[in-house]
């Protein structure tokens, strides 16, 4: 898995920071999470391929979140895109894009609401899992849990050019089945394949003030991104706008068993950030700023 | 006046060029017309203060016109704006605006309502007019005629100081006013002033296709910026979709007087826009390309 970070600004844009936006590389497609304003432009200067992106996970429905979509959604159409896009966000999510893409889209949009305060599985299939459960912000808020399944074994070419697997066979190889030819001979799965690695999981939480209850669902993550709009000096406003600071952040890593931690979500009262990578790392150490246009290989 | 092209690509932002939107500088006041997506990035990019804005002109509802206003809308919520603000705009604005900033807003909004197919006298005052006219376009469009009036007289500051001039006075010495001191004294106004500059006028026109009846509304011109989507070899798509080509731009130009062009609002498939800017001076030589980020003084 990587992660492209778009924007990571707090609520208004500042200092050439974009608004909560980023991309998901499974491999075999693109999770948009979150969409602010200028993601697709975003997209273009990161060279991220929008007509890769299937599934959108919407956090909550303040703009630094959501004010991208009707755009990226409007673009798609003029593209002529014709798969279809799955949207997890609140319900009124969908009347926002109705009212503004009245024109007939090419591609059909599903919505799959997130209900208040509910932590489910989105996605469940042989390569990946999404789940959400809640945060703690003055709207209902959703974070996402991320899991790409390691369950499938990887593929030695070099024995599979020499029992001559067809290439249709190569997806059921993976997942460990045996080969049978045509003249009835079996070929082993162990003989042209090798373990996979393990699961890797990727954690969302933005926006949301400093809440344990987040733990249960994200222990022992591989990666955990989570909002750290203020410094500890600053907590007092954290508090009171259900936000985190960046101690906090990295409390919650520490507690999760995180393995790594990447923050965001500055306020715009910060020109540098660097002082939120010092606070954080005091007390988680594998702390990194999320930094926009940076790719991290999760 | 001064124009700051924020953005002036067409319906998709391609190669860095962002949808379109525009800064009237006025001297006294900023005027916004258009607001797509990436409009407020943009103001911080090119230190246009946000706060000085309170007009603002949206030509139509296709989205790469509108998308960044409810994003400005919110941060100058957030940013604890108390003046109010005017939008000129078709009427369906105001229900897209009403359902993404459902939070009690600090300011007022106070919407207008452009009528489909209307010419009218949007704003007069002693300092500027501005005027809306329909252009032909897919949806509901306006342009718009900016005039600064240049009937007020420029004050003589020594002269001002000599006579005792108050302060207060100084706008009706502009209007042309003599001033009667306390004892009676009378000054004239051609005493302390001079005669100032002629009305200066910027039209803006896009988007639509080639329109000889917006020629009345803008004739004798000083500057039009109208839009240019295609190059002529592409007349029947911009015919289709109800656009320009850059020669039918200049021709628009060339037919009413205009002293000077700014075309703009590029489809996305033209990387360079340099064989735009031949094709309308071919036309009409005092052309120029409108190019995101920069001033023209007017």
């Amino acid at each position: 898995m990587k992660l492209t970070i778009l924007g990571c600004n707090g609520a208004l844009p500042a200092y050439g920071r974009f608004p909560s936006s980023q991309i998901l590389d499974l491999g075999m497609e693109l999770f948009l999470i979150d969409c602010g304003e200028g993601a697709q432009l975003q997209m273009g200067a990161y060279s991220v391929k929008p007509s890769r992106i299937n599934n959108i996970f919407i956090s909550h429905l303040h703009g630094d979140h959501y004010f991208g979509l009707v755009g990226f959604i409007n673009s798609q159409g003029l593209l002529g895109r014709t798969k279809e896009m799955h949207i997890y966000a609140t319900a009124k999510l969908k009347d926002i894009i109705a009212i503004q893409t009245d024109w007939p889209l090419p591609f059909e949009i599903i919505y799959h609401d997130l209900q208040d305060g509910v932590s489910e599985i989105l996605i469940d299939n042989p390569k990946f899992q999404v789940r959400c459960f809640p945060l703690d912000h003055s709207v209902p808020t959703h974070g996402f849990l991320f899991t790409k399944k390691g369950r499938l074994r990887s593929l030695l070419p070099d024995k599979i050019q020499e029992f001559e697997i067809p290439k249709y066979f190569y997806s059921q190889l993976a997942e460990g089945k045996d080969y049978t030819k045509q003249d009835g001979t079996i070929v082993l799965n162990c003989e042209v394949t090798q373990s996979g690695k393990g699961n890797k999981t990727f954690a969302y939480c933005s926006d949301t003030g400093y809440f344990e209850d987040v733990l249960a669902a994200i222990f022992d993550v591989d990666t955990l991104y989570h909002e750290a709009t203020y410094l500890e000096n600053e907590l007092d406003k954290a508090i009171a706008r259900k936000h985190a600071t960046a101690k906090q952040a990295a409390t919650i890593a520490k507690k999760a068993n995180a393995k790594k931690l990447i923050i965001g979500h500055y306020s715009s009262k910060y020109k540098s950030i660097d002082e939120h990578l010092i606070e954080a790392k005091e007390i988680f150490d594998n702390t990194e700023l999320g930094v926009q246009g940076q790719v991290y290989e999760l």
